[in-house]
Order: C-alpha cells, then structure tokens, then sequence
C-alpha cells in the first residue's frame, strides 16, 4: 500500500515543484505547551454512564441509529458487537487515547471531558427477541396535543449521545464511533447542540437559551436527588440498574414572534424575568417561585406561566434536565431555525416527564412560541465496569 | 400588548396550578460573576474590518444571502441600507452591547471576540448600477479541474461572516443581524465552521483539520505581510483601500477513503508528519520543507505532495489562510460529511489565490481524499470610520 501509493505520488501529475523559488517560511518557533483545559478527563468506568450527572459540557452531538444486520447475523448479534466496539472505543477516547485503529490519533489527545453515552430504543427490545428484558419504563412518548413532530427527529435503535468542552474532539469521536459500526447501522438523525463556551463566562451561571432566557434554573443537583429521580434501581429489570430512560425532544424556538412580544409579555409566558431569570415574585434566580401572590387580586405569576405548569406538583416529577441549543440552516425562505435540544433523564419518564409534559402541552403560556418538532426515548444502559462493556447485562 | 397578552396568560388553559403543593427549590444562592473569556472584545472601527487579521477565533459561520429589492427601491438603496443596519449593529454587538432594538439583549453581554465581516459579491456591483466602482481584483474563481461544485456552497450578493470564541454569540449575531435584513434578502447558503475550543490547547499551537492534518503552518503573521498580500493598497479603486478579498471554498474530506489510507501514505499526500506537522525533511512544524532532498535519488518530499504544490513559486502567491472545519449531517447512507470552510484573503486571487490552485487541481496528492463542492469570492469591504457605515466610500 505504501509503495503503491508512493510510486503514485511520485509520477502523478505535472511537477510543478517550487525548486528553488524564492520561499520563506514563517513558522514561529514551537515552545512547551502549557495545559489548556482540554486535557481534563471525565471516568468512563463506573455505575453510571458519563453525560448524565456530568455537568454539562459546552458541546453536544445526538445521533440517533437504526440497526441493519448483516448477512446470517441476528439483530441481537449486530447489537452486542457496537457495544462491545463503542465501550472500548470510549474507554480509550474518553481518557485521551486514541481509539484502537483510530486513524487521526491526533485529534484524540485532548478529550476537554469527553462523555458518551448510549441508549437503546423501546422498540429495540424486541427486534432482538428480548422484550421480556426491556424496562418496563422505556416507553414511546404519547403524542401531546401540542407536538408538531417531523419523523426526521423521531425515534431510532440506539443513540449515542457525545458531549465535550471542545466541538473538534465531538466531531473525531462522532467520526470514530459511526464509522466503526457503519456496516451495522443507519444514521437515522443527528442533532448537534450547544451552550455557552467552556470559561466564556466565569460564574457558572445556569445556561441560557437562544430565546434570551434562563434555562434550567430547577434542577437535580445532589447525587441523593439522581438516586432518586434518575438511577434505575433495578426493581423492574436488574440488569438495568444504574441505567436510566433519556426523553429527547426537539424544540423549535418561533423566534419570528417571539421577537416580536414586548419584554414583559415574554416575562408573563415565563413567570420569570429576562434579566437575571428571577422569577415575577423573586429578585435571585434562585429565589422559589411565589404561585400564591397577587397584586390586586391577580396573580403576580400568572397561573399558566411556563415555570407554574412545568414546576412539578408533587415530589414524584421531578428529572434532570440537560438541554442544548441549536441553530442550523433555516429552510428555504426562512430566517432561523434555532432552539433546544430538550434532553430530560428521569427513571420514569410516565410518571415524571409526561404529567408536566401534559400541562405544558394543555396550557403553557409558552406554547405560542415553542414547538416540538421531534421526539424519541431511548433507555440509557447502565455505566461499565472495568473490564465489561455496555448493556452487557442485557445479554447475560 | 402587554395588557392582551397579560390576559390572554391569565384566561388560557386549565389553570393547572401547584398551589400548595410540596415544591423544593434547588437553586444556587448566586455569586459574584469572575470574569470568563467572554467579555475579551475586538475592535470594530478601523482601517480593516475584523475577522481577517483577527487571530482566528474559535467558531465562524458564514452565510450568504441575495437582495431582494422592495417595491420601488433598487438594489443600490437596498444594499446600502443592508449596510448600514449591520454597521450599527455590529458596532454595538462586537463591543458587548446589545444592538438597537435588541430583544435578546442578554445574549450579548460576552462578546467573546465577536467580529462581523461582510463583503459583496463580484456580480452584485453590475446589479446596483456600479460596475465601474468594483474592484477589478474581485472576480468569480475560474473553473478548477478538480471542482465538483454544488450550486448550494456557491455564489451570494453579499457575505455575513461571524467569528467569535463562543457559538451563543455566533448564533445570538447571526439572529440580529440577518432578521434585521430579512425583508431585503434572502439566505442563499449558511456554512458553520469551528476550530479547537479556546482554551483547550494552551499552546497556541496551528489548528488541525478533522483528516488529523496540521492546516496552516505557513500563513501570513505580520502587519507588513498583511500590508503586502492582504489589503488592498485603493490603486483599482480608491473607496476599496483597506479592503481585500475573499474566497471561501467548501472542501468536503473524502474520510471513508482516506482512513483506509497507511499513515506513510498519508504523510506523502501531505508532505508533512501527521504528528509534529514537520515537513518529511524536518524535524519542527516551523522548518522549512527542503524539496531539493533526495534519499537514494527519490525525493523526501514528493513533488506533487500537497505543500510541495500549494508552497507559493515566488512571492506574489502568498495569502492568508483562516480555515474552519465543519461536520454537518451526512446524507442518506452516508457516514460523515466533513472538511473544510477554507477561506483566503488576498489583494489579488487572480494572481495569488488562482495560481496555486490550479497547480493543486492538476497535481496534488491529495486530490483523491479532497473534493471542492462549494465556492463564492466576495469583496470584504475596508474598515469602518466612527460615524460612518460599512460600505460609505462605494456609494460616496
């Protein structure tokens, strides 16, 4: 390969070699490289997978596959081989090593807290003759009366879900795990998402969306909160423990309107303000929402605000939310196509997603200028131990 | 409007309230903010305008729109007026301050080294009755043996380039800016480019494209350089002094091919090591190819290598190089659609850009594993005075 290649470099084509041309070079000297944060490493070994609990890193890619065995293999079969290839992929990636074959070892020196995670589809479970194994929380969405959805962001086999401080180590992990497996997979979507840069903004303030607003500003936050509201514990599958179910929804922000609501009418959809994303009743961020005032008899936060809807009525709905946004060509004619990649993690999405789903569809002030435009569940598998690989207690 | 929408808020829906409800607030108490990069600003008014000289920030997006003239109003009236609006708005944005009438004013507080840049396409100055008034050195590209050009990368009245080392702010840019023209043009095509995270790589090193390559070792650095190569001198046209030119070509990676290619294979192709990016006669990305080598009468360095080629034969076809990469969705079956968002300035493409390329269409190794699918050339306007708009001297 190499001679052949290089007999071909060396008589391919007119030489038009710069013999002794007047060249400079410009090159400054190369000097001991200090640490940028791109060499800081998330585990990949452990109960959980990464991506989950991880604080949530600058960039996002969500690809979304389908199966398709090959020859006398079984659907079953063709699954345990990806994971068996992206668990030792990401072992390796995650920590800053190149994958084993990885043909551009370069780019994989500096992983910036690389995590990937994998889920598998409802409906997969079956199609490899192990429906008596699917958690019984991995479930379809029901449709929302409000959902507008394209089946370009529906559904899918498997998700892998990559995340990183740095888009150029997404895209060489995105490139190393999808071609590895390209002889058993169809792309079926992809959704690239982000968040402010890593250090952009020294605070650590929660994030905002590209309506302008805080986002996310109740959230999980202690591990005995993803012990509760997120980590499967086994009860209805024990192979599944640890694991969790990811709702991934694809909200489109109708900026064209949007844009044009007065700033307090943008504050009363939300029940929070712009500025510091306080809520009407609060002057913190953090300060808890007031359902019960009024002034005059009306509610200071009106009653179907999206943060009075979306607040969880009792204990039970709560989940973790990791949103992105994204902002990609628009369609023809069009200004933007910009919103959020809207990615809750919750045991029970039935019993936690979908009743806040129900009245945000039913009633959220917000509805107007938000819509779902995708939608797809996927049961994260449980993290890897050393040694093993992902969703191998599924097989056992 | 905020009385019907206030109402519209408190009379809609099923008032699905959580009143009384066992709710806990999780929130943070808020912190003082330390400073992150974000609030690190470029200038705007100059001789130039930013984003070329600029040293590359981390994100870009491109995007190329079309007038399209109201009414009464010509082409003329209606670039000028395009051009002012984003003048203001730059401006303000570039310097961490909202734009007039920004109703996302949040997103605008961390520039990020935001810069805006816009340049007019070759056809457009015959279209607003100045033909007389364009630059001679801003022509469309020839044909290129090697072109496979996709008519969706191609072309454009005007040029919206964005830079910044956050993508919130590319992407908060980008919505002020283009639905501020939305009634006066229409989005032609929009490529989104990034570099290494800032920050992640302490070392300032030369950024790499995604084909794990070493991309823009020997480039222009100095002010004397720019004066020389970059920006125009106003011999051709006076009002286009500081200008220069633009041509951005979209070079799809040919990454199934190139990955079952031997590392050595590969170094040939390029003439550099995949590791250091030193040329195969040296040891430092920053020593100068020695294409005179020879072991055993065969040259280190092949003469159709790629910087043999793309080296420059004499002065005259130095430009500056400020690539992006991208990673996009690929297309049905496909795995990967990435390359480069290769975008050069020069005073003359004709004979600095031209040149070179056509000695790489008719030679370069690479050319198996690099495709041109998209190319556009815009004049990039000379910088802004105080007071004054982008564009005034064309007009004036």
């Amino acid at each position: 390969m190499v001679d052949v290649n290089r007999r071909r470099l060396l008589t391919g084509g007119a030489a038009a070699l710069a013999a002794g041309a007047a060249v400079t070079q410009c090159g400054a000297a190369q000097s001991a490289t200090p640490a940028g944060f791109g060499h800081t490493v998330e585990p990949y070994y452990g109960e959980h997978q990464g991506g989950i609990a991880t604080p949530a890193q600058a960039h996002a890619l969500f690809v979304a596959l389908d199966l398709v065995p090959e020859g006398g293999r079984g659907a079953r079969e063709t699954l345990a081989a990806v994971l068996k290839l992206w668990s030792a992929d990401a072992a390796r990636l995650t920590q800053g090593r190149p994958a084993l074959a990885d043909t551009e070892p370069e780019l994989a020196h500096r992983p910036a807290r690389l995590t990937v995670s994998v889920g598998l589809g409802p409906a997969l479970f079956e199609r490899i003759g192990l429906a008596h194994r699917r958690p019984p929380t991995a479930i379809d969405m029901p449709a929302f009366r409000t959902d507008r959805l394209d089946r370009r962001f529906c559904g899918g086999d498997v998700l892998l879900q990559i995340c990183a401080d740095d888009p150029m180590v997404v895209a060489h992990t995105a490139r190393v795990l999808l071609k590895n497996v390209r002889a058993m997979t169809v792309q079926r979507w992809r959704q690239s998402g982000f968040r402010t840069a890593h250090g952009a903004d020294g605070s650590g303030a929660t994030m905002r969306n590209l309506m302008g607003q805080v986002d996310g500003t109740s959230n999980l936050r202690t591990a005995a909160e993803f012990d509760r509201f997120v980590w499967d514990d086994g009860a209805g599958q024990p192979w599944f423990a640890g694991g969790t179910i990811l709702v991934v929804r694809r909200i489109r922000a109708e900026m064209d309107t949007w844009d044009e609501l007065d700033r307090a009418s943008k504050e009363f959809a939300m029940g929070r303000r712009l500025d510091t994303g306080a809520p009407l009743t609060g002057t913190r961020e953090s300060d808890p929402p007031d359902l019960q005032a009024q002034v005059n008899g009306i509610p200071v936060i009106p009653p179907n605000s999206h943060i009075a809807l979306a607040r969880p009525v009792h204990e039970g709905e709560r989940f973790l939310r990791r949103p992105y946004n994204y902002d990609d060509p628009p369609a023809a004619g069009a200004t933007t196509d910009s919103g959020l990649i809207f990615a809750s993690y919750q045991r029970d999405p039935a019993r936690q997603f979908v009743p806040v789903q129900q009245r945000l569809a039913g009633a959220d002030a917000m509805n107007p200028w938000i819509t779902t435009v995708g939608s797809a569940t996927f049961a994260m598998l449980p993290g890897v131990a050393e040694g093993g690989w992902l969703g191998q207690g599924l097989f056992g």
